[in-house]
């Protein structure tokens, strides 16, 4: 299958990429930045620019649509920034997608529920998104979803869990607190720690878009996160039991998304999706790149 | 009062700029073609450019923002521009509000809900858009409340009900009613006609914006639209009984927005609101209009 990764030189794409291209898929990369991995074709453009995104689209299968401003401090500091580039670059994917004939699996979040009314959150719980970030991924969604009904191209919208992995930004929880505790500092607890997250393997979100490209469902969104869930006390019990340090407990941090249950039921049964990696494991192997990259 | 009004030269923009003229305030339009009204100083500038909104709003009071592609065609035609004008502009316009220290009423839609779970739908129904259009203002609205809790911009939305009054644009169901009623054409009914709206007059909206300026109340949504339910068939039987011709029945149209009754409480609590205008009696002065203007 020839695929094209939107957002390949972020710490997800490029995981995707990585992965399409170890499961045997023609792969093309799409970013800002050329991708740091040699494996596949990288084309350098802007998600804003119709006319590149239509251009890099053509003669593709599929198009994994990770492109984003992911970061959300940055979608706070710059809300209309993640507007353009979440929702104007997703509608551009659509419309793409639409001339080139391709499916689109696009990269949502679970933050587009916000609080919950029920746990396990299933897809149909209401979306109630309250933050740059996950308001415009999840417009970045709909808009897809409404091309897949309107337009018919085929479109699978994946809610992914709080990702975690090799390469992740300097400041995501997993990165400050290994980084932090390997150079002897203290790692703050924002809030009291209580907060739980299905941290999904960045491998297993890979599978997802692998299997998500291959299958004939669309028109649909689906959870992809790990069934575990781990607290921000129980992962920085964790790391400082590998690096011994202190633990200080700091405020919450206003904006901060309470923890919710979401189920991955519906892609276990539609796509055969499993988060494979179980948490400790990943945690280890986390542990052990950030040591080799020092 | 001193109100911008972005969106000025559009139908409900320019009900809103005059009704705000007529109540006492200073006003200001901002948008991409002058204002035909030259009751106030008209600028003339684009959403998309964060320096010219944050520019045109500076010493006003309170933002009334309803400049968008508020053509539901349009928005389906060109995604990609609705997403731009709809949520990167009402990004702008949160940003030009926090540097004013101004208030913002939006202008969102009862579109928002979707197929309705309940009914009368209140403020506390699930958003569940399916169309570029109501995908778009919704995340506009989101953005601008997200403002409201992180940046302490004061923001009311208003979910307006189907917008009807003089200056309406030609593919409205109105006015394609009136204009082949008058002509002697046929009027074609998509459906059963038996899809209902709460038709709520453009001066009514106005005075929903005025309240929404001078109140206290704000980070909140307000559904804004008449009580009435009428009927598409009911309309053209209205109309066919002022300028008789033949009415027929056609297919209906993939992405009608299904009918739903909408309640306007909260905001005949919060500002004291209500639809002033009787269905029949706002629909005669409409037809005096139209037929003036021929």
């Amino acid at each position: 299958m020839r695929v094209l990764v939107t957002g390949a030189a972020g710490f997800l794409g490029a995981h995707v990429a990585r992965y399409l291209v170890g499961a045997g898929h023609e792969v093309k990369g799409f970013d800002t930045a050329p991708s740091p991995d040699s494996a596949y074709e990288s084309v350098i453009g802007d998600l804003l620019e119709t006319e590149s995104v239509i251009s890099v689209a053509e003669g593709v299968d599929a198009v994994c649509h990770l492109g984003a401003i992911g970061d959300v401090y940055l979608a706070a500091e710059q809300p209309q920034l993640a507007a353009a580039v979440n929702v104007v670059g997703s509608s551009n994917v659509a419309i793409a997608a639409a001339e080139a004939g391709a499916k689109v699996v696009y990269a949502s979040t679970w933050e587009v529920y916000g609080e919950p009314k029920y746990e396990p959150i299933d897809e149909g719980h209401p979306t109630n998104p309250d933050h740059p970030y996950n308001i415009t991924k999840l417009a970045g969604e709909q808009l897809l979803l409404a091309a897949d009904r309107l337009q018919g191209v085929p479109v699978t919208a994946l809610r992914l869990g709080t990702a975690c992995g090799g390469g992740l930004r300097p400041n995501s929880v997993f990165r400050i607190f290994i980084d932090r505790a390997r150079a002897g500092e203290p790692i703050t607890i924002q809030g009291d720690g209580s907060q739980g997250r299905q941290f999904t393997y960045a491998a297993d979100i890979a599978s997802a878009f692998e299997l998500a490209c291959g299958s004939d469902s669309h028109g649909i969104a689906m959870n992809i996160v790990a069934p575990e869930t781990i607290s921000i006390k129980e992962l920085a019990e964790l790391v400082v039991h590998r690096y011994p340090t202190e633990l200080t407990f700091g405020e919450a941090r206003p904006g901060d998304v309470p923890p919710a249950m979401v189920s991955p039921a519906l892609a276990e049964k539609t796509l055969g999706w499993h988060a494979g990696t179980p948490f400790t494991v990943g945690l280890e192997h986390l542990l052990e790149d950030e040591s080799d990259s020092s």
